[in-house]
């Protein structure tokens, strides 16, 4: 009977690494077509997609894998190692997910999703919401339908945040969301009011692009990340992608009057590159190995830019190559004022541009939002003076147009809902993760001041990265930090950082 | 009757264009793999492209694909339009070949080829050629193998000369390459002892790589190398690649040393690129489109490098802007000197840097080793000797080693045998094609001062690219130049052309 099991696994393994491999192809393809194919290449590159695409979905839904996974899962559990059972396990999930739902459905969404992105794209150009309001309507109604097709059992918005952060659901982001306003607003307001506003006027300047991009190789070569099995360019949107863990494409873009952005950007997605360089050894080509969710990879991104980059350690250490590299703005500044410079926070309109005190709010708005679609509690029509309302009530000012308010995420047009508190949750991981790493490491932050990253990488690499999906985020979270998601430890790092920053009582 | 053939045809159609659309993104992984691809990522890549080729055997091999195809020749010719009728022995061509050979023999050619590429690479390194040996005769025993399976009534170094280069077969090209020998031999004889010989020394130099890409970049753009639907990069073994005719990659080698080699090769590519970026209008994704043969192709980039770029209205044309771009060494030069200086011809080892007179040697050599293989009159252990003979006859000089001799090509280790043939015969169909542009445009060379190719290159699009393989070459050639293939041409115009070069009366 083992004998039949092992012969079983084995033909799943081979036809999850062919699944894997095809996948790596798309990947490339996607990266290619965002920094190196030429313009008028979009047409021809969309069929080609879609004809990858296709047979990637054949070789996922082939009902002989749908029978070995059952046979599987029908054996018992210690037949196999845990690597081999997560596995199992996984390729039931993905499995689940591509043939529960019908065809039909698919190329719906598919269809209405490239339509409305179209349409997005021109009322957020105009500022006009009414021109998406039917698009959006039409969008959640499917989502829900989608949502039903994965699991009927469960809250229709409840499944569609699982798809990105699996084990999340609305019960336990609710009390994590009202913890955060409750202690975020009143600091967003005292840092607002506050009297003692830090200078960032020297970090406006004229900064040639060669000099950022050799800055941005060079830091993310420190921190660890290999040129030999991974490269950085530029894009329009800023993203991590490549085909294999020894494959890890990073892009950034330069703006010439601001080189701290890009600098953060291009660590952010370096923090994200880490990961996947650092998967598990073994079985690149299987599922156990891949990234857990949206939120822990998020949380690596995160850690290196704000745990790290952004802390008094990491500026006094470059400051002296920034000094070095951009005379001109930098030669005069001390480490504190960069430090608090980079460092500083206001609210303002934008998501992707919020700094990390007013970011969960951007994303709770969009959350409280998101469930009110879905459970009807909010009209679409409605949504350009609710999401003005929240904003007003979270952070003190008015959108003065949709383009700046409810019309400036491209996720709903592309059909993507309970995507946003990932990036939250990514957060209070981070900080987490970095409260477990200084009590394994207590001199961390000596070793940033003197820029050797390198056991830093090591732990992230030994304790997250190779763990893959080993365990669910739960129980790796428990494993690094010893306790459960904890909300709290991550508005004590906020109010005590910021309150040092802008002098608060 | 006829809607069921019309029926079948689009099925075909169908899984045609799906099996194109998957062989653009093979082309764009290949691209990738020699440009951006970082180092350490071969191992997965070798995987990801496995994959993904069997993917391409899956679908051009489907029992359906061979059914339709049987029914769609069995109706009568007249159902379908000419475009029509094509794609479907284009599909039966391919099938045939992707079918008549047992997957065994596949395998067993894929991997001993993979192995002899090792073998080769090192014995090439340490001149051994006996360490090559024993694969070589491994392969050409598999080609024969092969070229049965493909077709059991025919020689097999035809079947092989036929796959790169159909039509061509050894009872064609014997009477070419020997009129070739008679009139070429004494030609490069009397080059040699000729008591003028044009001075070089001005195209060596310190040519900075910025300014060398700027002027291949500049000179593609003149020939009408569209950017929109292409791009330029640099890569160890210059090719032209990419996904589509919207989508069409050329690249290139720059040595600092020498300017001159690297924009020749770069205008050679870019005119292969024209004929990519040419191919007709509708049904891009299907066989019809397709360029015709080998031969055909290097016609395209041969025309481009030698009949346009390295004539003297070309030469007289560009010079100011060489010598803008690198003063120090091209100020002082005149026009007549660089055309002499860029058409030098001395015998050399080397194939690949072979000029046009001696090249066809090169090809002429190596097709006669191929045939003695094939039909047993040569053994492959005589190989070096009978290499460095046939050099000493045709060029008058003789390798020191076998990495000069024997060794230099990577072919022969892939297991092709019969692709040489294609480089001469499409230096001849360049010849011939130019004179036909002649009679049809009186004032070409005027235009080429002028650096106007617009007309030149529309003549090609319209007579060439366009015509995909609407017609067999011999037809082809017929309908451009109104004759059948003439080596007598070629010879001419290089006996014509070197005479006055050399001032041999």
């Amino acid at each position: 009977m083992h004998e039949t099991y092992r012969e079983c696994y084995q033909s799943l393994v081979e036809k999850l690494e062919e699944k894997a491999r095809l996948a790596g192809v798309m990947s490339i393809m996607h990266w290619d077509q965002e920094v190196t194919m030429p313009k008028g290449a979009w047409e021809s590159r969309a069929k080609q997609m879609a004809a990858l695409a296709g047979v990637i979905h054949e070789k996922s839904t082939a009902p002989e894998m749908g029978e070995w996974i059952t046979k599987l899962m029908s054996s018992s559990k210690d037949v196999f190692s845990e690597f081999e059972w997560r596995n199992i396990t996984e390729a039931r999930r993905a499995y689940d997910m591509e043939t529960k739902v019908p065809k039909s459905l698919v190329q719906e969404l598919a269809e209405l999703t490239s339509r409305a992105h179209e349409i997005w794209v021109n009322a957020r150009e105009k500022n006009r919401f009414k021109d998406f309001a039917p698009s959006l309507k039409r969008l959640v109604k499917l989502r829900r339908q989608w949502a039903h097709c994965v699991d009927p059992h469960k809250s229709p918005y409840d499944v569609n945040i699982d798809e990105s952060e699996r084990g999340a659901t609305v019960a336990r982001l609710d009390p994590i969301f009202e913890k955060l306003k409750s202690d975020l607003i009143p600091l967003i307001k005292a840092i607002k009011e506050s009297l003692y506003q830090p200078n960032t006027s020297f970090l406006k300047g004229d900064f040639a692009i060669d000099r950022q991009r050799k800055l941005a190789k060079r830091i993310s070569r420190d921190m660890g990340f290999s040129f030999e099995h991974g490269r950085m360019d530029v894009s329009v949107h800023p993203f991590c992608g490549g085909g294999h863990p020894t494959d890890v494409r990073i892009t950034t873009r330069y703006r010439t009057d601001n080189f701290v952005e890009s600098l953060f950007g291009a660590i952010h997605e370096a923090g994200h590159g880490l990961y996947e360089q650092g998967r598990m050894q073994t079985g690149r080509d299987l599922p156990v190995s891949e990234p857990l969710t949206m939120g822990i990879h998020e949380s690596q991104s995160l850690f290196w830019e704000r745990m790290i980059a952004q802390s008094r350690s990491f500026c006094s250490h470059y400051l002296g190559l920034f000094a070095k590299t951009f005379p001109e703005s930098m030669k005069v500044v001390s480490p504190e004022k960069f430090y608090e410079a980079v460092n500083v926070s206001h609210p303002s309109f934008i998501r992707v541009e919020a700094d990390e005190v007013t970011y969960p709010m951007h994303v709770i708005l969009r959350y409280e939002i998101e469930k009110g679609l879905f459970d009807d509690s909010i009209p679409v029509d409605r949504l350009p003076e609710i999401w003005n309302d929240k904003i007003e009530q979270y952070l003190g000012i008015r959108p003065p147009t949709d383009t700046l308010g409810v019309l400036q995420d491209v996720h709903w047009s592309g059909g993507s809902f309970g995507y946003f508190p990932s990036y939250t949750l990514g957060a209070i991981y981070a900080c987490q993760f970095y409260n477990a790493l200084k009590k394994e490491i207590p001199d961390a932050e000596d070793q940033v001041a003197q820029g050797h990253f390198l056991n830093i990488k090591d732990w992230l690499n030994r304790n997250i990265h190779s763990k893959g999906r080993l365990y669910e985020t739960d129980e790796l979270v428990l494993r690094v930090t010893g306790g459960p998601l904890d909300p709290e430890l991550f508005v004590d790092y906020l109010k005590e950082k910021y309150r040092a920053i802008y002098r608060l009582n």
